[in-house]
């Protein structure tokens, strides 16, 4: 089989490989789509060097169908359609024992610390798994991973219905958050400083404002009607984005920080001190968010096709890597079965 | 009568003032102590002149009775004993629509946006009045104001019995804290650079760390099992406060800003996004804050007198700054009929 593997130092290699023997309670999976993320990129930077080995095949979003089932593995069948929660926590950590543990301390994430789906078998243990509903195309599954990650964000954030929310970056993961929120009952502005991605986020009948054009904070203010926003969510990572995130949230509001702020960054903590604000970390998901964006996904709630800009077979992966890198993609997926 | 006032350029002058008439919702209060904070030494600093007139009477944490009611005032008796929330929110703007009248987006703070309580006779609205319970003294009932604040901080930190809590700054508002925790069935201990706070601290049951002498992260990790604190407090100020308080939280942990931080302030999000943290700013009270403080102070579950350091005449208010400025002291009160 083929698998694409980081070796260091930015390179990527697509090379043979052996499929994994599965353990008792391990199955193993045909890979059909992989999604290539901002993570992956991290990890190909070289940033993410001493968490990851080398080679390390990476991916973790992705659809598949079932190939092979371990000796003690029940309740799945050869051919199921699947995708895969990709976290294995020890489940004996003082974050395990108080219910979470997505955020285990000692957390496995598959892909990134245990080998990935860009493999044309993927060996994993069947505890990941959760099922797709037949209506439901391995293309379109592809993006439960990240659309979880929405799920989970906008979850976290407790926004409810008639809310305004104020998404910053508008990537993939922001268009996402959007989409799960309007279909919440929020209404959204994204702030995004790329013309493209702009367009393309207007055309899935979001309002966007370009941060370096316009006063972002007077637009805020003037759209709730001197209020501030119910909810921010930070999705760019960017110093200053942090700086305004503070201006544009209402008077016990809510900041989700999404993005990962690899420094430390200033904040104005009178800001939040002064309206009494609410800043949370959202970091991954639950099963129950990996439902919720099958259900999602099944309804035509979020429009995948729309989302997924770009499809490359699996010895295109470097390619797909540098149109992510562009910054004005929006999903991009890896057809891993098909000749290059 | 006598009023203290802050006149600019760091300068508080005694001098004879004439009593303010009430209007028709006002009531004449007796004024008997009032505690000196934090806040005023900001006043007097000229940190807040943007936002003070001067001369500016000062001071918001008193008690007194009532001396005189105004012609529309009902439920008031001359000679009730009482205390003042000094609070006057408009009830028209987006946060007091919302709920939050203590965070009105036009809040008059009475005692920093108009006339306080360092006067003999004090003219406030008949609406900012709390009753005292016959049983607890003036002296004790000059501490309402900043034990509701401290109840106001650990309500909205939503701690549980049996939490563990670090508490980053052993002032006057840090040790309030810490009982009100206590009291709630939390497990503490006060971060404290200055020895005699400490002492004073150790005192009052709690456990102290000296930040400048132990590594407060590794001793809080410690007494936590691996897991990190339930709820931290940053009452500091401090920017290192702020980059430590990140360490100290557990997984889905809370923080608590309390201080005031005139600048922004570097922060982990990284580790804010990883453990999925919370972070609260936690502004004055609501009048539940109150009612619950004078329950605090009115059943010994604060030692009133263990809190106050001192107590000084209305002509002695410069001394009563300069020993508050020292930092050494905790909670200083001002006898405002007592001849010097």
């Amino acid at each position: 089989m083929r698998a694409a593997a980081y070796t260091g130092d930015g390179v990527v290699s697509v090379t043979d490989a052996t499929p994994t023997d599965p353990g008792p309670d391990d199955v193993v999976i045909d890979v059909a789509y992989v999604g290539v993320c901002g993570t992956d990129l991290h990890i190909i930077h070289g940033s993410m060097d001493a968490r990851v080995s080398r080679p390390l095949v990476f991916g973790h979003e992705m659809s598949g169908t079932i190939r092979e089932l371990g000796a003690d593995v029940t309740g799945w069948n050869v051919g199921d359609s699947v995708t895969v929660m990709p976290l294995d926590w020890d489940g004996t950590c003082p974050a395990c024992r108080n219910g979470n543990q997505h955020i285990c301390q000692n957390l496995d994430f598959i892909g990134i610390d245990s080998p990935g789906a860009l493999q044309q078998t993927w060996t994993v243990p069947a505890s990941t798994l959760v099922p797709l509903p037949a209506s439901l195309s391995l293309r379109t599954a592809a993006l439960i991973e990240p659309v979880a990650v929405a799920v989970h964000d906008v979850r976290r954030s407790e926004l409810r219905a008639g809310d305004r929310a104020v998404i910053i970056g508008g990537g993939p993961i922001g268009v996402l958050i959007a989409s799960v929120a309007r279909q919440a009952g929020a209404e959204i502005v994204v702030l995004e400083l790329d013309p493209a991605r702009r367009r393309m986020i207007e055309q899935l009948g979001f309002t966007t404002v370009d941060p370096s054009a316009t006063d972002a904070t007077a637009w805020v203010e003037e759209w709730t009607g001197g209020a501030g926003a119910d909810v921010v969510f930070e999705v760019s990572g960017a110093a200053a984005a942090v700086r305004s995130a503070t201006t544009f949230a209402r008077v016990r509001g809510t900041i989700v920080i999404v993005a990962i702020h690899p420094t430390p960054r200033e904040i104005d903590l009178q800001r939040v001190f002064w309206r009494e604000l609410r800043l949370l970390g959202a970091r991954v998901y639950q099963r129950i968010d990996f439902e919720r964006a099958i259900e999602l996904l099944n309804s035509d709630a979020i429009d995948a096709e729309a989302v997924i800009t770009s499809v490359y077979p699996l010895t295109g992966v470097t390619d797909a890597l540098a149109e992510l890198q562009s910054g004005r993609a929006l999903k991009i997926l890896i057809d891993v079965q098909a000749d290059a």
